[in-house]
């Protein structure tokens, strides 16, 4: 039975496992879970994934979820997974899950809140949390200084890597997230930070052609919300 | 050179490096940051940890920060760590990760902001942010919900597991950090988790003598706080 990934490609985790199994030549299923439908809450799904999150793994008679830890499992299970992805030297590994631990509370928690505050609540007609917007995207800000300054300072990969690992694959699909912001205040915020400008479309190209292919859903629905957010904030003039 | 980990015992991952490394017979020496001091902002600590925060370990020329990456390493690295903190087994060893990995932005998340605004904002005259407040409490209470009916449904320790691993360390270091809190106010959160009570002493017991060695400063510091609070409440009503 092919391992399944149960999954929505407009989740950045998701596409992260998603784009490791092509690049990696790992059979899979792909079962899509979509969030903005709610299938997430499903008695069916919440019997594999009592978090109701995407990503999750069935190996057979075993079930994984978070994204790093998923990562991690499918590099050390197929022997055919190229060792820049997930290093076996002790130290290079170690540094690895530094820049992975790092992603909870500091890239991914910005991104996430700057999402939900300007573009889920707007679209919803929810009403947005000036404060809460403010701070997440100060979080954001200081993630991507700290991408800039550090993480990526000794090299195009994170962590001073020459090759991509499992972390560039997992943090890149957050920042592409970001995709779905209004155009000019994506380029306001990212446009400062040509280290990391330039690692998405080193990563982007070192994981050809499927980054794109998997991100198709992820751009399409950027284009709508665009010209929904457009309409909504005419009406509002 | 014996390994070198900077840390206060006042913060939760610090004990959980600090209590791993005495139970595994780890030669260190302690180098104490003391962060309500600011002592993480020196230039010659920003020099070794730039993120300013602890836990850090300089283990000769290799500096690693994130308490998660640190006991993964200090497991890998030392033959005489006993093989139930950090599992060969792939399936086993997934499911240590995976259950890291929800601390971050659930256990973690909740009890910090718990702690900031119903501790340190109050002993600062900070103004509190009742909504924050708020939210942080349902964070928490909703992790503590999932470790008493999730992670700990299999057995004593996380994820089924009949003896600690890592992870057992870390998260009851996290929980153990709500004793700061006022006594009828950690009571309150705390009482209704009755599996996640009996495991805060199964961890407790399984590292003893040192989990009460390097929780003394915590201890210390409840005490002293909670009678500043009840001074500082005195003087409002």
């Amino acid at each position: 039975m092919a391992l399944k990934v149960y999954c929505d490609r407009m989740s950045q985790p998701s596409r992260a496992i998603l784009i490791f199994c092509k690049v990696n030549g790992i059979d899979f299923e792909e079962v899509t879970i979509e969030i903005l439908k709610g299938q997430q809450h499903t008695p069916e799904y919440k019997a594999i994934n009592p978090m109701c999150q995407v990503p999750t793994i069935v190996d057979g008679d075993f079930t994984l979820f978070e994204s790093h830890a998923i990562l991690i499992y499918l590099s050390s299970k197929y022997p055919g997974v190229a060792s820049h992805w997930y290093p076996s030297d002790l130290i290079e590994r170690a540094k690895v899950h530094s820049v992975l631990d790092w992603h909870h509370a500091n890239l991914r928690r910005g991104s996430v809140g700057v999402i939900v505050n300007n573009v889920l609540f707007p679209l919803n007609d929810l009403p947005s949390n000036a404060q809460a917007a403010e701070e997440a995207e100060k979080t954001l800000e200081k993630a991507l200084t700290v991408l800039e300054t550090y993480w990526l300072k000794d090299g195009p990969f994170l962590v001073g890597r020459s090759q991509p690992s499992i972390a560039d694959l997992n943090l890149v699909s957050e920042v592409m997230e970001l995709q779905l912001l209004p155009a000019e205040h994506h380029d306001r915020i990212l446009s400062p930070y040509k280290k990391v400008l330039k690692w998405v479309e080193d990563t982007k190209n070192a994981t050809a052609p499927y980054f794109e292919e998997y991100h198709g859903v992820l751009f399409k629905a950027r284009d709508d919300m665009r010209e929904l957010l457009a309409k909504k904030s005419g009406k509002n003039e």
